[in-house]
Formats: structure tokens, C-alpha cells, sequence
């Protein structure tokens, strides 16, 4: 990270409102967390890199890397459990097209919501896959390969026990960074996925502005929701981060007005890394947004997603420089990576 | 590690015999194995200083942290499958009582032997506890909380898959260094566990002395037998570790004598610490034995245990001092570790 960019960026926060540090968060306005000392390395689904993602040894290899944070995507069961999971469908990384072969939708997908936890408890978890005409091949060919050794589905409860013992047991503070996966689709399903969420949240102490949690949606509605009558209501206040996709439904948050809207309601954007700097630049010519600066003139912090040592954009040559990019000179304030160990190996570097 | 001391020791074994460099390891005489260009970090059950021992989530960590080995304890199941558990009693572990309390021998313990693989599945893993009047506290109160996330029971198969598929994604070469434990309660139970753990190794792919793997045990006939009858009759030969214990019973193998009859048939020992240094010693005044010069000089490699940042002999202050007697002073080849982390940065910063 550039210490000089940084405390730049604490002046100017200063100066715009009330500025508070408390552990290594900066704290300015309405409580809101805008700024780090340092750049966060959120892993992202885990170590995915190196193993089957949302797993429980997935988010130990994740937290031995040095992770800063750790993402929980979730999603819900049949009988109300909030289990960490990618997708709400269940075909892409587990055996259960073997195991309840007659449970598949019309569309042919296998819903999570479908299922009991119980069932769940069932499925291999496998790295992830593509099955054309029943043969699976890898999303990710240099990973962990399929269906090897023996992983399972974690709720989340589960899964911040992990990390809350891990952080007992090696005393550093990690993090959890949970996605809301869906809001409306549960909500067909008679499911309020962001109720059940806090819940989780509230039990395991995640309750103030001060606690080691980004909550995430791609859902802005939901997130307003989750602003303005959820957390009231729980008498919990915990920094949002709403999420935002390459496609044409996100062009309206991404206007001057669209972000002031979302600064209204979020503490930070996580946006697809090509709305920084545009998919198809040139090393030479790189089509750089002004993204990170008009957040962070609203207070908002900045984690782009995804950064993958093994799926790289064709502007760089290799990881370090990607890196290098959007952390030094770009300046933006953590990075959703399936690499924790490079990218802690970056900044550790870069120092 | 001091780089002279592996030359010194590299030369001295290259005057006594036929030496082969295969990979990063020395081979000499009959094939055996007897020095590393470097010092080896044996991740004792895991990362186990920070996650419940034995778990795929510890075998994780112990894996990110730069474990060079990686340790399974090997027990049988009653319907003869191969599973990673210190002891062949579950109840300090698992919640077995809760789970199965009409399944205790006469002895209030419940062994692993009495239970199908199926229903070992059902136990939930926990930190290492003692239980006194229902009571259940910590053994080493600083580690992972009791009874948290939700850790299970893996086959030595299911663990061998992590470390080869963690080989895949990573590109590090990490070995096992499987123990066979009780092979004598085994045989009189009915079961032949050394011949069950060979067939698994050879199943996949450790049949040679270039493979990653140490194959250790207590029990020196069960060695002599392993190296004398098993190996060569399944065409395979895999280095071989006698560990030692500090009671009374090994006191024979720990004479001249002794330690030639364990070089006839083992590669290395895996000694008690305290057989290297005396337990009751003093900083300023360190009982230390020629055990790791007679077993040098026999070309056995010694591997002492167990390394603990917390639980730490008198005659140290802290975890570094502890590894710079061993590793350095007294140049030992490897050492069993909680705490791998510690350790790899330990060899790091003294290169």
C-alpha cells in the first residue's frame, strides 16, 4: 500500500466530518468504516485457489494465508437454515445429481431450498465443475481436482465458529464478509434470507460498526431494506457493502446520483474489477474509471472482485501486476481474491 | 539450518557410502534416506496448536503454513477401514458419549475398533479435552474452543486426497508421515492395521524411497516385520521411523547396541525431545545425550516430539530458543510441531 496515498485519503475524510480510529478502522460521519490503515485481503469463497470452495478447510487454508476477512456466501434451506454455498442451486459442486437423482427441477437444477439441512449433510462437496451430457470436467483446470477426499456443506453458524476459534486460538481478529445471495428469490420461496442472516449475526456478537463484518448484496433494494428497517429494528448497526455486476442493471448506481444514493445506505461498493478499469484495455492503454475516486469522495470503500492468479485479465501479464494496479495505483481498499497467500505475499512485499 | 553443518554431514556420508541426491533428499547405502538439504517441518496431527487434531481443517492450515510433512495417526474401524485419530479411543475427541452411551467397554472408554466407519461419521470432532464427573475441560486451554464448528472423522484415503490434491493446485511437493498405532491391540482384535496402511500407500503411490512419505511406529517388531516380510513381498519400500519413547521400554533400543539393530531395518527415529535433552535440565546447564550423533553416525535421520509454543520445557524461555537447541546446536533433521507456522518461520529467518 502507498502510506502517503493513505493518510492523504485520512485528511481528507478528516476534514469532511468526524473522524474516529478505532483497532485499525477508521471510522467518519454517521459511524460509517470508510477507510483502513492498511489494503484488506478478503478471501474470496476461501482459499478457492488451492481448494473446493466454502468449505471448512477451504476457510482454515484461507485463514492461515493471512486473510484479513473471509467471504460466507449464503443461502437457505428447505427447513430455514442458512447454509454457505455459491449459488442457490446445488449441481455445480456437489455429488447430489447421484445422490437424489429424482430431486432436479424442470429447469433440470437442483435448489438448495429444496433440500433440509439434514440432506445437505449428504452431499460431497466437490471443487467446482461443468457437466455436459453427464461428464464433469473443471471450471479451473490447475485446481483441486474433483470429487477428491471428503468435504461437506457448513452452515454459517458452523463456519463463524471456525473462524471466531481461529481467532481464540491464534489470537489475530479475522473477519467474515457474508453475501445475502438472492433476497427476492427467497423471498418467493418463503424465505427472509436477511432476517435470518442478522439473526446469525446478532448471536455471534456482530452487532456495531466496530466488529469484524462487511454484510453484502447485490440486491440494492434489500440492502435498503436491510438498512433502514432490519438493522433499526435489531438495534444492530454493521457496515454494508453493496455489490455491483459489469451489466447494464447496475448503470443507474453507478451514475454521480446512483452512488450518492448507495452512500446513503452502504459503507462500500464491491464492484466487478472491469468497472475500474474497462475488460478490454491494453497493457499499453489501460481505460481506467473514476469508480474509486467518486466513492471514496462519498466515503465509501472500494473491493473489487475477483482476483484470480489463474484467470487473469489480458491487460497484465501476471498477478503481481494486477495487483500492483489496482492497489497502488488505483487505490482501492481490498481485493476479493481465491489467492490470499499472493496477495498478503503483495502487500507484505510492497510495504 | 546451518548450511555447513548439512555439508559436513553430506561429505561424512558420502565417505561411509554409495549417496544419491533424488529431489531434495540424500540417499545412502541400501537406498534409505538419511539427510535433508534441509530441515523438516513435521505438522504433528496438523496444525494442531490451532484447530482440533486430526481434522482435514488442521490438515489444511498445517498444509498453508508450510508444513514440509504432514502426520496421521492410523487406527482401524470395525468394519476394517483405515481412519486419522491419535488414540484408538474416541472419548477424548468426540462426542461419542453423547452419541453412543450404551457403547463403552468395561473400562468406561469407547474404542474405535467398535464402531463402523458409518458410525464414526456421525461424531462430531472437538479440541482435546479430558472429562472428569461429566465435566469436560480443555487440555491446552489457549487452542480452539471445545465443541465448536463442525469438524468429522476422515479415512487415511480421504487425507492422503487432500495432500495430493493440495499438491496439484499449490505446486509444493508435501509429504505424509503416517503412524501406525497399537499394532498389537490391532492383531489381537483381529486385524492386520500395517497391512491395511501398506495396501493404501501403495493404492496411491508411495511404494519407493523417493516418494514423500515416513512410515512410523512405536513398536519395533511391528517395524522389523514391515521391513523384513510386508514391503518386500508387496515389491515397495518406503522409509521407516522408530519412534522412542522416554519409559523404561526403550531403553534397550537406545544402547549402542540397540540403535544398530533399529538402523537394520528403520531409516530414522523419531525421538522424545526429552531423550535428546534431559527434561530436568536447566538453561544454564543442559543435560544434552549423544543420541543424534549416534544415530547420525548410523545414518538414521532424528525427528524428536512434539514442538509446542505452549507447553514449553523448563530449560527454555520461549518457542525459538527451544527450536535453535535443536535444529541448530544439536543439528536434528526435523521436528514433530503444533505449531507449523512458528516453525517454518523460524527456518526461514535463519538461513
Amino acid at each position: 500500500m502507498s502510506i502517503t496515498k493513505n493518510v492523504a485519503l485520512l485528511a481528507s475524510l478528516f476534514l469532511c466530518g468526524c473522524v474516529v480510529t478505532v483497532n485499525d478502522k477508521v471510522l467518519v460521519g454517521k459511524n460509517r468504516v470508510v477507510a483502513w490503515e492498511s489494503k484488506l485481503v478478503i478471501a474470496h469463497r476461501g482459499a478457492s485457489g488451492y481448494l473446493p470452495e466454502h468449505t471448512i478447510a477451504a476457510k482454515a487454508m484461507a485463514y492461515a494465508q493471512g486473510a484479513d476477512y473471509i467471504e460466507q456466501d449464503l443461502v437457505m434451506t428447505r427447513d430455514g437454515e442458512v447454509v454457505v454455498l455459491h449459488d442457490h442451486h446445488l449441481d455445480t459442486v456437489t455429488d447430489v445429481r447421484d445422490v437424489f437423482p429424482q430431486r432436479a427441477r424442470a429447469d433440470g437444477r437442483y435448489y438448495v431450498i429444496d433440500f433440509t439441512l439434514a440432506e445437505l449433510r449428504q452431499l460431497a462437496v466437490s471443487e467446482r465443475f461443468q457437466e455436459i451430457d453427464g461428464e464433469r470436467s473443471a471450471v479451473f483446470e490447475d485446481r483441486f481436482p474433483l470429487m477428491q477426499s471428503s468435504f461437506g456443506i457448513s452452515t454459517f453458524a458452523e463456519e463463524i465458529e471456525l473462524i471466531q476459534g481461529l481467532n481464540k486460538s491464534t489470537g489475530r481478529p479475522v473477519g467474515i464478509y457474508p453475501e445475502i445471495k438472492s433476497p427476492a428469490f427467497h423471498r418467493e420461496e418463503g424465505k427472509d434470507i436477511s432476517a435470518a442472516v442478522l439473526d446469525i449475526l446478532s448471536t455471534y456478537g456482530y452487532t456495531t460498526m466496530q466488529d469484524k463484518v462487511f454484510l453484502q448484496c447485490f440486491d440494492p433494494f434489500e440492502l435498503q431494506r436491510i438498512h433502514a428497517e432490519l438493522l433499526p429494528a435489531m438495534n444492530m448497526a454493521v457496515p454494508l457493502v453493496q455489490l455491483l455486476g459489469s451489466g447494464p442493471d447496475y448503470e443507474p448506481l453507478l451514475t454521480d446520483e446512483g452512488l450518492q444514493q448507495v452512500a446513503a445506505y452502504a459503507d462500500g461498493i464491491g464492484p466487478s474489477m472491469f468497472l475500474i478499469v474497462g475488460q478490454e484495455s491494453r497493457a499499453s492503454d489501460l481505460a481506467t474509471t473514476d469508480l474509486v475516486e467518486r466513492a471514496h469522495g462519498l466515503g465509501l470503500a472500494v473491493h473489487p472482485y475477483t482476483f484470480r492468479n489463474d484467470q487473469l485479465p489480458a491487460f497484465v501479464d501476471d498477478y503481481e501486476q494486477l495487483l500492483r494496479i489496482y492497489l497502488d495505483d488505483l487505490d482501492v481498499d481490498g481485493v476479493f481474491t481465491d489467492f490470499p497467500d499472493l496477495t498478503v505475499a503483495f502487500l507484505e512485499s510492497n510495504l
